[in-house]
């Protein structure tokens, strides 16, 4: 029961199970009082106001498709369900820019501004379903983030729901609409990728760029992970700039050929997959992997071609979740580690008895070793997640990060905790404290 | 006199007068108490815990370029001039990234750099003077940020000496020197534009990469203001993406040809200069230019002539200087409004009887308005100031920024706080109070 009085409260157990978590399946939720879809900016206000005067706290969330458990219900909590505020406000394509509410779907909006010849780069796995609200929340990356950025390099500006140094309900602007601009400090991008934890993002202004080439795929072959990782650097040193450069190992490879017969060679230990933008690009994609010792190259000559070539990035996540339950690490090292860190990835897994399949943004240094547990087995389960803090503890040892663009959320707290040592935690507290000091808005998350 | 007790502490007079201020003529400056030079975080680390101790305010400085008085002394502080912590740390080709001390000059980051094929792009147009904790301080932006982003863009992580939930003097590691990365609150972003008001930058970890390709220069003469703007939309409304597109009004050009005889037609009444790295880019811009009603466009054919071609815009500044001391103006707005706001700049001089040049960073609606006075004429000054605060009530009104990328120093601190509003303020205040409660670091400024 809640003592919220929000036209519309939601308090059926189904719909709140089903609003109280997000795709961290190992990561603990709560049971949430009840649940609210606001319509607009005043109903979040309402809702911010109602939750202060009662002191129930508010987890926002936009699609559930998270990995970190960062949209995971505490008990008592009202859940905001953002996922109605979906409606593309403005389209400017003088000025290159968009303004949206948070529940738009990210390619939703891809499809809105191509129309224009306008392009929305931020290219997370889950952009068929996920918010921008979310990505914002979770400084979402993707794909093409190698040569176009994350999500915070495309927001502009913000509306926020805040409470602390303003009253609790008070919509703040952040940020302009301008290019460029120096006026005061960068809150803007102090509340990209805050997971919900400052405030609730009502809002959003987007930078757009004109729609990119029509990119090549360059596909390569190794029979080693050191000739992949060799790849990569060769690509880097030449000053080569592919908008997207996807490692594949092995385990992946093994499944999808397992499941779609696509004629992989068995002895292939990793797959590189780049896009080029420029026909320079991919001639130098070429050459770089051939003399990184791929055991095959090919390129696409159009742009169907282009799309086939990249079904094995494509199809390797649903091919691994026939396997049982996946839990998707998401660290992110230097990039010339690459090599090393797929090897110890590797010895982790024969260590702990957990099958481990990987898929890289090699190009960015970013991993997403997938840990497969048999369904039902809880000791499998146990040794993934002792696997799963090992690949944190060899990727910190390695001048790496806990996470590269899955955010926080409840799964990498302890790892956050570890990379940034005491110091910083004692500044990310004090500004929390600062800015939410009833702790209201997504207790306990990053 | 001071109470501080550190090594080599400078006080003599002409060495504190000329510590006391940047290039901001027009901004008050205070007199310091002492100025300090570090050559180490921990000298850095010294001074601060002296100052907390004394409650002396500390002002952190460069090479004093800057344009808004955020290097200004204020009475009693101690000046913390970092020039001599001037170390290239590390260059890291294979992960594209360097470590510098502060101190470092941008040319000479940008030549060591150059030596291993690579690029570090922020450019401000005092890159040879300028260093880079002054460019992060105030988030420098320069030309080629049109299509490369400002120093936020590059900075990946920082070490710096902060205080308040920290205890005053303690170092702290903001960032990664990974590609991606979502572990806790954006506090790098924060601190950089901050303008030495939160801690003293003693380290900086930035992004570089692969040299670009030789650019070709794409001149348009315009015989209107409108026709000009009118460019620079038809470029962006084609998706075309050059390096620099830069505007030059007919104030400017009459000053560079009254000083140097290009050749300048004296019916130009804007002239474009764009920066192009592709050759089809180079073709659109002719078109666009030539489609919006050039009188004439020209194109580079080599290296030399491309840069022979963008004299004028180099020249624009010292022309100018030879005719007074200048007010330099740093408004943003919407690139679509660049024709009316810089129809407004006129009005505003004829209004006030000041003689204002404009240049532009066109392609970013970033306008530089430069507002000239006759040398010991106390009322042109005046005049000259309050056409400076209507140029930021217009900028304002066609929903601009006070400041695109000088930042806001001494002279914009009243602009921003009507651009920011009372609520964005106080949470402003509030980051401020709870990073430096001593009100230590830069007091008084932005």
């Amino acid at each position: 029961m809640t003592t919220l009085d929000l036209p519309g409260l939601l308090t059926d157990p189904a719909t709140l199970e089903n609003l109280s978590h997000d795709e961290a399946e190992w990561a603990p939720a709560g049971t949430p009082a009840a649940a609210f879809r606001p319509q607009s900016t005043e109903d979040v206000q309402d809702a911010v106001k109602a939750c202060a005067a009662n002191g129930v706290p508010i987890v926002p969330r936009g699609a559930g498709t998270g990995l970190s458990g960062g949209a995971n219900a505490t008990d008592g909590c009202l859940v905001l369900d953002l996922s109605r505020m979906n409606r593309i406000i403005e389209i400017d394509a003088e000025n290159l820019l968009a303004v949206v509410q948070p529940g738009v779907v990210n390619d939703d909006l891809k499809k809105a501004v191509a129309a224009q010849g306008l392009w929305y780069p931020p290219d997370p796995a889950s952009s068929p379903w996920s918010t921008i609200g979310g990505n914002v929340a979770t400084n979402a990356g993707g794909l093409c983030c190698l040569k176009y950025g994350v999500t915070r390099d495309y927001v502009l500006g913000l509306e926020v729901v805040m409470g602390g140094p303003v009253s609790y309900g008070t919509a703040v602007k952040l940020g302009r609409r301008t290019n460029k601009g120096v006026a005061g400090y960068d809150l803007t991008s102090l509340l990209v990728g805050s997971e919900g934890t400052l405030g609730v993002v009502t809002e959003i202004t987007l930078r757009l760029r004109p729609a990119p080439r029509p990119p090549a795929t360059v596909v390569g072959a190794f029979a080693s992970l050191v000739d992949a990782g060799q790849a990569v650097a060769l690509s880097t040193r030449r000053g080569l700039q592919p908008a997207a450069l996807e490692l594949i190992d092995r385990a992946c490879l093994q499944a999808v050929e397992d499941w779609k017969h696509l004629g992989i060679e068995p002895d292939t230990e990793a797959m590189l997959l780049a896009r080029a933008e420029t026909p320079e690009d991919a001639d130098g994609l070429v050459a770089a992997f051939t003399d990184a010792g791929a055991a095959w190259t090919e390129r696409s000559t159009d742009s169907a071609e282009a799309e086939a070539l990249f079904a094995a990035r494509r199809l390797t996540y649903p091919a691994l979740e026939r396997l049982g339950p996946l839990l998707t690490e998401d660290v992110c090292v230097p990039r010339s580690a690459i090599p090393v860190m797929l090897a110890r990835i590797e010895e982790i897994g024969t260590r702990h008895g957990v099958q481990i399949a990987t898929i890289a943004h090699a190009g960015d240094g970013n991993l997403h070793p997938l840990l497969i547990t048999p369904p039902g087995d809880d000791n499998a389960r146990i040794a993934a997640q002792a696997a799963f803090e090992d690949i944190i503890t060899e990727a910190l040892a390695l001048g790496g990060t806990v996470t590269g663009e899955h955010g926080v959320g409840l799964l990498k707290r302890d790892g956050m905790i570890r990379e940034l040592g005491p110091d910083v935690c004692s500044l990310q507290q004090s500004v929390k404290h600062t800015l939410d000091p009833l702790n209201l808005f997504n207790p306990g998350k990053a």
